[in-house]
Parts: structure tokens; C-alpha cells; sequence
């Protein structure tokens, strides 16, 4: 089959490689038909991980089943289904209390896997032809009749929209609060959605790229130009001072600052200054325990400055991580079925499997106009 | 009256002051017979914030009803009550939800009040013979007909049990639940009794100090000697290499090491490990937006460098902050009623007013066998 | 001052009454601008209750302060104010935790006080030219700048809007959910606004009336005619036969069947059917522990013919009661203030004072069109 | 393999039956080692249920895994372990939040199955020399090292010791409150047992059997006498007037009056008086959807006469149903293995399968001693 291959920094390639299979009976064989480039692949693709070459990429996968193991019960061959990105068991003692996102089964030793995902097992990415789903009933989202009409709205519940609510999750954000997200990229987007469908009044979206903040203010979110650094402040002038209710993270270890330097601690000193005392900071943005690539000796061992005393002080929580993604799948999916969420409305680009090593490279670049990209390998 | 008043760093008098009395018609007065020494009182004792000389010390107080306000309709002359160090207004955004300890009205221009604190508004401490309570109605617990008899078990519920408490609530201890608590001192040791009050299985205490170590052990927790710096390891050990449920941190900014050097990251990085993936974390210790008299760049500026990577990999949550006393005072005057509750246990010293500059000098130097000094300003 | 007065069943009228003034330190005194007439008004009217005679009428009140007690810091004169309809303490142990409906202080012996209404309390109605407002500080939202503009909005929030928010809270809506609201009534069509603030992806109305059920379309719920007493098998038809996640009684102990009786049981075990195992039910509509005048010989003594054996075979939850209309007003006037939430659009009378004998006539016989009534005293 | 098989009303044998064996991939075969008689078995055992004649009775078991089906990747063989009641799948709708009592797979068209139970699917009952256990890797509770010491305490985690826990999390108990039980049965002790886990100051416990009121007041709960129909007198006595902060029901539809008749409403219409207003009762106790041999019109379409006025007005909330036992199965494991709980405390009796039938006999007619009984199908 064919399949995104990652070769080492900013070298992908569609190479031909052996087809998926069933390897046990619990597993279930996809054809993908939408498969997503998402932020964090970049991590992978610039080099800042230790992925291993070799190894297909992809974590945001939606297709048709063909093939299903002895012990599936419920998944159907013919049936539709989006795949969380991360890959759970059903029975330890994090998933059954929906901790799908920590499985301790699926990659003994450490909590939590994924496809295609460095340090989150050996599971190959879906950005191919075909991927293999372990723990099929488990795992699949078996998608309504709509399926393939909104295919782009529903691809997005492997990762990003899932993301982007848990965010909102995290920051307990309730009917009426203002929220103040850090970070427009898709996940952000996503926040600012899931914001919304909680009830928000009002949400800030904090970015320095145009394009994006655009976006955002069409979703009806307040766009916050950080690109001369007074995000901050505006966003105290608009809540008399105070800070927002609630906020979130979604932007990770490499934000930059104004001058375009990786300063890792910016978001999060932020985030403690716009969000009132006794709020909530939910973080999604990704930081990494060891980052030996980077030029900053706290952040070489994954610490940050953190304005920790000014936390204490206001009395705010904050909770992180990635997503449990099927925690919130089901009922989003009701939301994009029933016609009120609409998240394909950040895709900018919807490419063949073929043109991904240019999709990567443009993204990586955050090219203008380069949202997000769904790659349709049968196409 | 006669009353406790800050002079300066280490220097704080017993002085004849003048008595306190009704200033608004939602006042309280009361005549204080306990008020204990918190932990928190040696940072202002130590010099270590912008205490202004001539200032009453004294947020643990206790005492009879001996005048009340035009308005007040609740609380009666002769009433035995428990005032909460934080004082709230009862009608604000924040008290109105609970959170009585960022009450807006109280301290205008910052989210929380309390008697007798550096920057915590004008309010004068109750180591005195006597204190004026504002919002009398809302702020005084009224305690049952034991309360003379248990009064050393109810003066707690000012601030140590209820802070305590308030560790195991932010740390969201359930039963069944291992729960790693840094800090054997005052707070600390009600944190370790508050979880077995909600009904943890296994609770380890970590300190360096073996008196205190000692009492956590007689209520039933493990304690975890940390003079070698291997209280993590010996934690990690206990729990099969993957952490406590749940982790309390009772020490604040001014941890220190093994060789006596504050170093005010430790317990937080500490706790990010001892804390299994997914598990909270509480913080009532102590930390300050800002340190001007510390040695480190970072502190000085109350930043912490904080091992936020390993934070969100394992999809940790923290949650900080002073108690909101009044969330809990009600419960736990319950279980002292019933006798379920000995909070008294770690009292070693009951003095009159006159000892207390001796009192505080022997606190703050850590004399063994000095865990907690009630003051008895009527004897 | 003018007053609406009741003088005994279906007999109210506007008479000249003792001008309402402050008689505690606490008390605020309010020149009412708008007040509405709700349905539980109509249980009084029709001589259902044991009201007395005399007693002025309201508990949906908005208006201007226009004196404040000695005892009050935060309310101002000329503020612009939301009187919730319960009036609560803000210092007992139940209005303490958010319970402001069952406040233990404002009516002695119950739990729970309200303006203008049997058995919860001596405290006078605002359907007049001034109102008393105890606890003032306590209970008063006070108004942003946008006041008399939204004053159609914003009076909602003083019961109907809040407490068909309750009903969704009571129900646990959550976003995705399907939500079956039985009644499409001023509350139950605030329950449906709500359950979409909430997220909620479909939500069914319940009714026999057709101008109601135009309304609840209007909002984008899906109506469903009970005249005919098929609406359990419309909404298990929608819902694949399982029931909605979740529902809501916003009819009360006056329920109806299609000819007409009183059958109070109905509308319960209905929901026990129509929601889903696992699903839980909010209850706003008012029950009653007796009712003398009841046909039915279970009803004089308040009980009902509940299908307890599918209720618990199901797993599914009740929460019941009157809204503690304090937990939620500030929230939802933000929502009215940032545009998200128009309570208003279901107004359909707006009136003097004068008129409003005429009104409780209409609005009693259900005349087609009277859906709710805004009097307007000062006009 | 010997079995103790249901032949009729009051009817019960110990027969050679079939051995039970591996059906599918996914299924785990069990050496039952203790089995437990169940409250509920009497149900089905006086024929008041449609119970068909010739299963095997047992759903509370436990044993040591014998064979393991190709699908099963956590159980092993040898390993020690509990089975909840309830059979879940894992990844259906319910099972993925945790509501694994309600299992949409497991049996077909309801929600919910168990082993051994009238309308809970086609499942052999455990009370017999091997089970064999669907979704293996789901529905096995490993037990610690110490599971055959405490195996009469690790048993009673198939249900009633979960079941007692889920009476106090629908009762929301939580520390400091007081509780009032109704039923002094083994879910009623077990009820009692938990509130003390979760810090309940107060525990009242109502029956009318002076062996088991003995019992609870061995565990420091107080023991209501009810013989004489005053229990709910006395609990209000002993809560100032006000009711006790949260109950539970630990009876069901066959709970009697003072002169042994079956009067259905009697637990849940008493548990409204003595409940204070907005607390919370958990429903336990089994009620069932229609009951045709009942003598009263309502109880045959399991109905009751239910308070709901009072409830309502009282705005109080009801939650029910069978324990998802898997929620609590973990956690209060590590309570038995740290010696914090030991639900053993109740056994009466440990007999060997064959005394089965004699066992039913006696613990069917409340015989004085007969509290609960453990059988044992390997001796």
C-alpha cells in the first residue's frame, strides 16, 4: 500500500510499504478515506522528537471497515468509523473511567498511545491506505448515514475538535463565561467552537498570524493581535481588569514571542495574568519532558519560568494533557449530525495522499492560508 | 486590650492596644479566648513580606460573642463561634459561590481578606483579647454546646483543618485512594487526617523533621524520612513505580533542601513525580507573586522552574490556593461534634498571651517538639 | 402606592396600598419598572393555595433602587436591579452553598421565602409601584448599562429564564444530548433556550397547545402534539426507541390529559418513559404536598401514581424543585448582555399595572396568544 | 460440574449440570472458589419473577482462572478473581462511561445483564464449580496477593460491598454528613459501612429485625428500632426536626409494615420525611416494572403512591438503580488490602454447595442469625 513515510527532518515520502493486517483478533482493518496532517505531526516532521524513521505518520484517520477480527462484536465490516488518536484497550484501569487517553495497556510502561506518534508505541499512522485498529470495538466510532457527506466534519473528531472541547473541558468553561484561548491554529479554532457550544458569552482568541484570527473572528470569537506583544493587556482592558473566566492553552512548547524566539514559558505566565483568580487553565498544547534541542538550559530539561507565586496567589487551577478523545466523540458527533457544529469550516486544503511531503512543508512553514489539510488517500 | 503587635523582623510584643469594637452595624464583637500561631504568621515574622509595623497579628481565632451590629440577625451575645481566617462579604460574585476566601468586597482591588495579614487588608489579627468581625452573620461559625470542652479540637477549623481539607478537596482525594503529602508540619498533618476522613487507603507523609514525622505515623499515615533526599524514590517504591492517586503539597516558597537551601521548586517537582499520570495535585503551602529578599533570580520574581513537560505528559492537574473556610467549617465542626474528628492531636504548647513573642521565636527556629501553639488570651 | 391586590379566588385587583419601605438595615428599596405575571401566580388565582386575602402579588421583579438601609455596601441608589424571586439570607447553611431557594432564614420554620406567594412568607409581591427587598446586598443583581434597553430580557432572569435553566441543570444537560421538555409554557419554552445554550443537539417540546408548540419551533426545538396522547410514541420513534438523554417537567401537579382532567402522574411517567436508562429528569414543575380541593383521593394528600419498578429498572435520577434563582442569574445575564440569549422573544403582552386583572383572566383560561405578560407599573 | 439449579418457587437443587466452558475469545473461564446467596436471589427463589426453571442461581462470585480465551491479553490463568454482578462489554455507549450495569451488548434490547438473574440474560449464575465469564478482560477484578486470606471480604465486592457503596454516591454522602439507612440487610450494613468510608459523622439505620440492628450499631451507626413504625419519629428527633442530610434504600418493592404486609411505597415515602430539604436519596432496594402477584392494584404495574409533593416541595432528588460495579470494584479493593474495610464482618454463614438449598431456606424466612451466606464450591 501506500503510505507517508517519515525518513528524518523535514524528509517524508510516499513510499510503497507493506499492506496493514489484522494481528489479532481484536483488531479491526480500515481503508482510509480521510486522513489529516495535524500541529504536532510538525514536531515529528522538524526533528524535536525522537521518531523513528521509517515509521508512517498520522493520528487523524477516518475510513471504511474491511476487515474485522474473530473477537469484534460490534463493528461491521462496510460500516464507517473515525478512529480516536488515541489508541485505548477498554479495560485497564484508566480506560473504564474514560481515561482513554492513559491506557496502560496499549504501550507497556508509559501511560497513553497513539498512531504514528513518537514515544506512543509501535503503532504504524494512518496516512496511507489502509490502517490497523487494535481493540476495534473499542476504539472505532461507528459514524451515522451521513458519513460521507460530512467526512471532513467528522475526521475531526479524531483529534483536533476532540482537542480543541477537552481544552474547554479542562478550563471548566460553563453557560456565560469568557474564555481566553492562547493560540489559533486549528486546535485553538476548535477551542473557540467548543467554547461556543458550551455556552461562552464571550471568547478571545490570542494569535500574531492574521489569517488565522480571521477565522476565528468569523466563528464569533474576539481576535487578539499578540504581534506586538499586548494581547495581555487587551484582553484585561475587555474584562474590566479582571481576566477571563477561564483559559486555554493550545499552542504548546515552541511558542514564540514576538521576535520569533521559542520562550516556552510565554503562554502559561499569560494565561496566569488574563485569567481571573479562581479560574481555570486547561493546556492541550503539547510540552515534552526533554526537549535536548532546544537553546534555553531550563527548557533542555522541559521546565519552564513559571509564574508560579502570581498561580498561587489568584488561587487558579490548571489541568493538562491530551485528549481523551472518546470521552467526547460520541456526543460531538451528535452535534455535527444533528447540523450544529460544523468543524471542516477550518480546512483549507483537501490534497491526494500524493501531494502530502508539499502539505507538510507548506504547514511547517504556517504558509498563509495553510489552516489545515485533509489528505484523501483513495482519491 | 492587651494584644499581639508586629514591630519589625522577629521583633513582636505583647502591647496594651486599643480595645476593639463595632465599627459597622453588620459587625460582631467578639472576646477571643483561643487563637493559635500558623505557619503562615512566620513569614510575616521573619520579615518576609510588607507587613506594616504596629499591626495585631492573629488569623486563628476563637472567642465569645460579646456585642453585635445593629443588622446582624443570626449570630446572638453568648454565642460560642469559630471565625474563619479569610473574611468574606457573603454577596460578592465569589463569596456567593462558595469561594469566601476571594471575596471581592472585603479587600478592595484584590480577591481575598483575613485578619492580621500582609496585604490581605486592614483587618486587625484576633492574638488579642478581643476582635472585631465584619459580616458578622456571614463569618461566624456558631459552635455547638461542647464547644468550651472541645475548644482546642474547634479553634482548628479557623485555618489548619480546614486548609488541610481544603489540600485533600483540590487534590481530589476519593476512597480507595493513595495520596502523597509533602509537609509533616501543622497543615500538613490535617492534610493527612483529612484524607483518611474521606476515606484513603494509604496516605505517606514526607518531611525531614522526625518529631513531626513521628505524629504522622501515630494518626496512621507512612511516613517518608526525605533528610536524604530520597523520599521520591521511597514513594515511587511504594506505589509500584507509578506514583500516589493523588498529591498535597502543605509547605509552600520556602522548601528547602537537604542542606537547608531554599529552593522553592522542590516539593512541586517532587510531587510531578511521586503523582502517578492523570492524578491531581493540591497546593495550600504558601507561594508569593513576589520575593524580593530571595536569593534566586527567579524567585525573586516568585517564578518556580517547574518541570511542566513531565506536568503534561503525565496530563497532571494542579489546583492552589487559600481554603475557603467557610466551604468546609460546617462539615468538619460535624465530625468533632460526633467525635470522628481529633484535630487537637497535634497541639504541644498551650500558652497565655503574655508567652507568645517566646512562642514564635521557638516556632520559627523549628524546636522540636513545638508542632503547634494555641493561645489562651483570657487566662 | 398602586398595588395588585388578591382579594380571593379569580378576584385580583389594583388598589391603593401602604407604600413599600425599608424596615431593616439590610433592606433595600426598589421603584418596580417591570414585573410579570408567572404561571405559578395562576395556582394562587384559581384558589389552590391557601393565600390569603389581602396580599399583594409578584415574584418576577425589576426595577430602580431608590433607597438603601444603613447596613447595605454594595447596592447603590439609581442602580438598576434583577430581584430574584426567592429571597435568601446569604449566611445560612443552605443559602451558603448556592441553595438560596431553600434559604433558612427569611421564612422561619420552612426552607425557603419569596415575594408575594402562600407559604413563603409575610413578604409583599412587586406587581405594584415599589417593592421591599430584604437582604438587599444579598439579593439584588444589579444591572449593566444596557438595563433599560434589555429590560424584557433581563426581568426574565428574576425566575422564568433561571428557572428553566434549573430544569436543564437539575436534568444534567450536557452538549450533544437529546433533551424531551414536557410543557411549552414561559418555562418550559426557557428550558429549551437553555438546553441549546447547553449544547444539547435535539431537543423535543411537549404540549398540546399550538401556539406554544409554534413558539418552541421557533427556538429550533421539535415540537410534539400531545393532544391526541401520542407524544411518548413520537419521541421513542426519535430517539430509536431508547428515550432522550435527558428531560424536564415544566408542567406541575395541573397537568392535563387529552380531555381535559387533571391527572398529576401524567406528565412523571411519561418522562420515565421517554428518557432514556441511565438519564435523569429536572423537575420545575410545581407539585404540591397537599391539595384539599383535588377530585383525585391520592392528590388531596399530594401523591402521585409514580411508576416507581420502570423508574428504578431504568437507573434513572429525579431532581426536583424551585430554582435558587442566584446560581444562575449572573451567568445569564451575561448571555443576554453579549447578545447570546433573547428570553424576550417569548413575551407577547406588555401592560400597565392597570391592566392587570384583565391579564391573570387571559392568562388563566389559556387564551390562545397569552403566552406572558410584562406589567409595567411605572407606565 | 455440581450446580445449585432453580426448578421452581421455593425450589432449589444441587444437580449435575454441564461444565461451564469458553464460548468465545473473549471469555475467561473461572474456578468458583466463593459464591455468596443474595437478597436479590429471593426475589427469583419465592417465584416472583419470571425466572425460568433449570438455570444456575449466583451472581456473586469469585475464583482462580482456569482457561483464558485467544482474545484475552490482561487476565491470566491462576490469577485470583472477583466478577461483578453485572456483565459489561466495554465499549458500548454506557460501559464506556462507566455505567457498565446498563450494558447495551451484553443483553440485547435491555440495558443490563448479570449472571444468574431473571431478565438479565441468558447467563449460568455462579453458584456452581466453574462460570464462565464473558469479556474476560473487562468484567475480571485481579485480586492482590492476599485474595485468599481475605477472600470472604474480596467476595463481597461482586456486589453488596459495591452495591452499599452506590446507595451513598446516589445518596451523595460526603464527610460530616449525616445518613439514615433504611433496610439493616446486608446492602443495608454494607450502605453503612461505606457512609463511614466517605466520613459520614451521623449513621442511622432502620429496620425492624433486632439481630441485624444489632449488627449496625457494632459498625457505630445508630440503630433505628422501626418495629412499631416510630423510626421516622426518632430520626427526626435526632436531627433537630430537620432530617438527616442524605438517605438511602437498601429495601425494595417487598418492604413490609409493621404487620407484614408488602406496602411498596413505604421505605421511599418515609425516606422523604426524614431526608432534610435538597438532600439526596440513592435507591438501591429492587424495584421492579410489574409485579403480578402482588395483592395491591398499583403494585401489580409496579407502581407506587408516591410523596411527590412533599419530595418536590422538599426539592429534593432521587438516584437509582443496580450498582455499576466495576466503577467501585478498584477502590475499595485497596481498602480491604490496606485492612481499612473488612465487609466480612457480616457473614453468618460459610457452607459448602451442597448446604445450598437448606441455606436459601433459612435466609428466605429472615431466621434470627442468618445474615449472610457464603458458599463454598470447592470443599
Amino acid at each position: 500500500m501506500k503510505a507517508l513515510v517519515y525518513r528524518g527532518p523535514k524528509d517524508v515520502r510516499v513510499e510503497e510499504m507493506p499492506d496493514a493486517k489484522l494481528e489479532k483478533p481484536t483488531d479491526v482493518l480500515v481503508r482510509i478515506t480521510a486522513t489529516n496532517i495535524c500541529g504536532s505531526d510538525l514536531h515529528m516532521y522538524e526533528g524535536r522528537t525522537n521518531m523513528e524513521a521509517g515509521r508512517i505518520l498520522g493520528h487523524e484517520n477516518l475510513g471504511e471497515v474491511i476487515e474485522i477480527g474473530k473477537a469484534v462484536d460490534r463493528v461491521k465490516v462496510g460500516d464507517m468509523v473515525c478512529l480516536p488518536f488515541n489508541i485505548g484497550c477498554g479495560f485497564c484501569a484508566n480506560c473504564e473511567r474514560g481515561l482513554s487517553g492513559y491506557c496502560l495497556t496499549a504501550n507497556p510502561g508509559t501511560a497513553g498511545a497513539a498512531y504514528g506518534f513518537a514515544g506512543m508505541g509501535p503503532y504504524s499512522g494512518g496516512q496511507a491506505e489502509m490502517l490497523r485498529v487494535p481493540y476495534g470495538d473499542f476504539n472505532c466510532l461507528v459514524l451515522p448515514d451521513d458519513a460521507k457527506e460530512k467526512e471532513n466534519d467528522y475526521v475531526m473528531l479524531s483529534d483536533i475538535f476532540a482537542t480543541g472541547y477537552h481544552a474547554t473541558e479542562l478550563a471548566s468553561v460553563k453557560p456565560g463565561d469568557s474564555v481566553v484561548i492562547y493560540g489559533a491554529g486549528p486546535v485553538g479554532l476548535m477551542a473557540a467552537t467548543s467554547a461556543f457550544i458550551k455556552g461562552a458569552s464571550l471568547v478571545f482568541v490570542v494569535d500574531s498570524h492574521k489569517d488565522r484570527l480571521a477565522l476565528a473572528e468569523k466563528m464569533g470569537a474576539i481576535p487578539i493581535d499578540d504581534s506586538d506583544a499586548g494581547g495581555v493587556e487587551q484582553v484585561l482592558h475587555l474584562t474590566d481588569g479582571q481576566g477571563a473566566d477561564c483559559g486555554c492553552e493550545c499552542v504548546g512548547f515552541q511558542c514564540c514571542n514576538m521576535h520569533g524566539k521559542e520562550v516556552p514559558h510565554l503562554t502559561m505566565n499569560n494565561l496566569v495574568q488574563t485569567v481571573k483568580a479562581t479560574g481555570s487553565i486547561g493546556v492541550v498544547g503539547v510540552f515534552i519532558p526533554e526537549d535536548p534541542n532546544a537553546q534555553d538550559a531550563l527548557a533542555k530539561e522541559g521546565k519552564i519560568a513559571f509564574d508560579f507565586g502570581k498561580f498561587w496567589f489568584k488561587g487558579q487551577r490548571i489541568a493538562t494533557g491530551q485528549a481523551n478523545v472518546k470521552a467526547y466523540n460520541r456526543s460531538l458527533a451528535k452535534l455535527i449530525h444533528a447540523g450544529k457544529a460544523k468543524p471542516s469550516m477550518i480546512v483549507s486544503h483537501e490534497l491526494s495522499l500524493h501531494d502530502a511531503p508539499m502539505a507538510y512543508e507548506n504547514f511547517d512553514k504556517r504558509t498563509s492560508g495553510w489552516t489545515k489539510v485533509i489528505l484523501k488517500p483513495g482519491k
